[in-house]
C-alpha cells in the first residue's frame, strides 16, 4: 500500500529534488508534481526529469495532491503556503522538510487554516545546493523527525511516517519545541560556528587568505564544508529558531571562555580531560552508524 | 641521491609510523631505526615491521643516524632530545614534525647545544592515533613547512627539503613565528572549537547525549572528527602556542558575538552576506586540491 499516490513538491533544490528522486526509486507508481518559484530551477528540473510534471505555479501544482511537501527556506514557508491555499484539496496532508519546526508550523497553520499540517525534518543533506545536487539515497539510514501538533489525526501521522520509511529513513516523533532545541545544538550551532571561523580566517591581516587555504588540511577545511551550505536557507534557520540558537550560542561561548582561561593559566589537566571526553562522543556516533569510520572522513590519500 | 641514509624516528604514533612507512615506500634503501618511550608501542612497531630496527632507548636509536626526527607531543620535545643528546652524532641533522615551531626550536636548541636543528611541520594527519594508524601516502600532496633558524646551514635545509619532497610533500620555508600564527588559525583554533562544541553538547540537560548522537548528521558530526584527535598532543599544542592561539580565539569570539547580535536583532542581510563569502573560501580550498569535492566529504550514501 502506497501512503500517498499524488505528491507535490514545492521547492526543487537539494532536498526537494532528492525527495523526488527517492520517491521514483522506492515508489515508482507515485505521481510526482514539482514547482519552484525560480523559473531557471523549473527548467533544470524538467531537464533532469525527476518529476512527472513541473507546474508553472504553486496552485496548479497542489490542486490534485494528497501530499504537499514544502522544501523551501523556512522563512518562505508561510508565503508559499498562501500561494496555493485556495487550490489545496481538503483531504491533502501538508508537510515540509525545514530545519526548525515550531515557527514553520505557526506559519503554515496561519496560511492554511483547517488544513492537516504535519511538519517533518529529514536530518540529512550535503553542502551542495540546487536540483542537480540531489540524489535518491540521501535519506537512507538518516533520521526523519515528525513534529505533529497534538490534534493531528493519527492516521495522517502514520501515512507520513510510512512515506519517510519507504524513502529509507528512520522516523522519530517529537515535540516541535524540543526538536528545535535538539537541532540547535546538533545542526544550527555547528553551522553558525563554521560560518564564523571561516569568516574570522578570511579577515586576518597577518595571515593571507592563500595561506589559510594552503594549510587548511590541518583542521580548518573540515569547517568549510558546512560553511558552503545555502546562505538563504541558513539565514532563515537562525532567525526562525532564534531563542534556541541564542541559548546554545551562550553556552558555547561560556565553555570557550573557560577553555581560553585554561590555556592562559597553563591548566593542562583540564584541557586533556575535556579532549579525552570528546573522543568518546565521536566513538558513539560511529557505533550508531551516523558517520563513517574511515580516517579523515574517508578522503582520498 | 638519497638525502639521508640512516634515519632515526623517535615517537612511533600516527605521524612517526607514517614517516617510516613513507620512507620504505619511497626510499627503500634508507635504514630506519625507531624508538618510542612506550614499550607497548615499541612492541606494536616491531610487529608492524615498518622500521629496520626498534631500539629500546633513545640514545641507542640516535647513535648512528644522519637524521633524527622527533615525532612526539611538542611539550615532550625538550626532554626527549636531552635523553639522546650524549649519543647524537656531531654531523646529524635534528628535525621534528610538531604542530608549533618556535617553542619546539627553543626546547631543542637548549637540549642540544651546537646541533643542527631544522624544525619541520608536515600539515597532514588524521584523527586516529598510534602506530597501527599510520600509512605511507599520508604526506602526498600535503604541505610540509620548514622553519630553519637564520643561521641554519643551507645544505642541511636542502637535504631536509629533498627528504620531504621524496615522501610526496610540497615544501615551504617559513619563519617559525609566522608559522605559529598561520597554524593557529588553520589548525589550532579549529581543534579548540571542535573540542569545545562537542563538550558543550555533552553537558546539556534538556537534550540527551543520545539525541546529540542520533541527529549528528545535521552538521555536528563534522566537528567530532578532529575532536577525536590525540588529547596529549593537542594539550601540548595549545600550551606551546599560547600567544597565537589566544589571539585567534579572541578574534573568533568577537566575530561570534557580532553574529549573535545579528541574529538577536534580525539582521538577515548581514547573515546572508557572511554566509555567501564563506562559500568562496570552500571553493578555493577545493580548487587548490586541499580537499575533495565529493558532497559530504565523500561519505558513503
Amino acid at each position: 500500500m502506497l501512503p500517498f499516490s499524488r505528491i507535490t513538491i514545492i521547492g526543487l533544490g537539494l532536498i526537494g529534488s532528492s525527495v523526488a528522486r527517492a520517491i521514483r526509486a522506492n515508489m515508482p507508481d507515485v505521481r510526482i508534481t514539482g514547482y519552484d518559484a525560480d523559473s531557471g530551477v523549473r527548467e533544470s528540473a524538467r531537464g533532469l526529469n525527476f518529476c512527472d510534471d513541473v507546474a508553472d505555479n504553486a496552485g496548479t501544482a497542489a490542486i490534485d495532491a494528497d501530499l504537499v511537501l514544502l522544501a523551501v527556506p523556512v522563512g518562505a514557508m508561510g508565503d508559499v503556503a498562501t500561494s496555493f491555499a485556495a487550490d489545496l484539496p481538503v483531504d491533502a496532508i501538508v508537510s515540509d522538510v525545514g530545519s526548525c519546526k515550531q515557527s514553520v508550523f505557526d506559519a503554515l497553520a496561519k496560511a492554511l487554516p483547517g488544513a492537516t499540517i504535519i511538519p517533518a525534518h529529514p536530518v540529512a543533506g550535503t553542502e551542495k545546493s540546487g536540483p542537480e545536487s540531489g540524489f535518491a539515497s540521501l535519506f537512507e539510514g538518516r533520521w526523519c523527525i515528525l513534529t505533529p501538533p497534538d490534534d493531528a489525526p493519527e492516521v495522517a501521522v502514520e501515512r507520513l511516517k510510512t512515506f519517510w520509511q519507504r524513502l529509507g529513513a528512520d522516523v522519530e516523533i517529537m515535540d516541535a519545541r524540543h526538536h528545535d532545541m535538539v537541532l540547535a545544538v546538533t545542526s544550527h550551532l555547528p553551522h553558525l560556528i563554521a560560518y564564523t571561523i571561516v569568516g574570522t580566517a578570511d579577515d586576518l591581516e597577518d595571515v593571507t587568505q592563500s595561506e589559510v587555504i594552503k594549510y587548511s588540511a590541518g583542521g580548518f577545511r573540515d569547517f568549510t564544508r558546512i560553511a558552503a551550505s545555502d546562505p538563504v536557507m541558513w539565514r532563515d534557520v537562525f532567525l526562525s529558531n532564534k531563542d534556541a540558537v541564542l541559548e546554545m550560542l551562550q553556552r558555547f561561548s561560556e565553555d570557550l571562555t573557560a577553555l581560553q582561561r585554561a590555556i592562559r593559566y597553563d591548566k593542562g589537566d583540564e584541557l586533556e580531560a575535556l579532549f579525552s571526553r570528546t573522543r568518546d562522543i565521536r566513538r558513539s556516533i560511529l557505533e550508531q552508524g551516523q558517520d563513517d569510520d574511515a580516517p579523515d572522513f574517508g578522503r582520498k590519500h
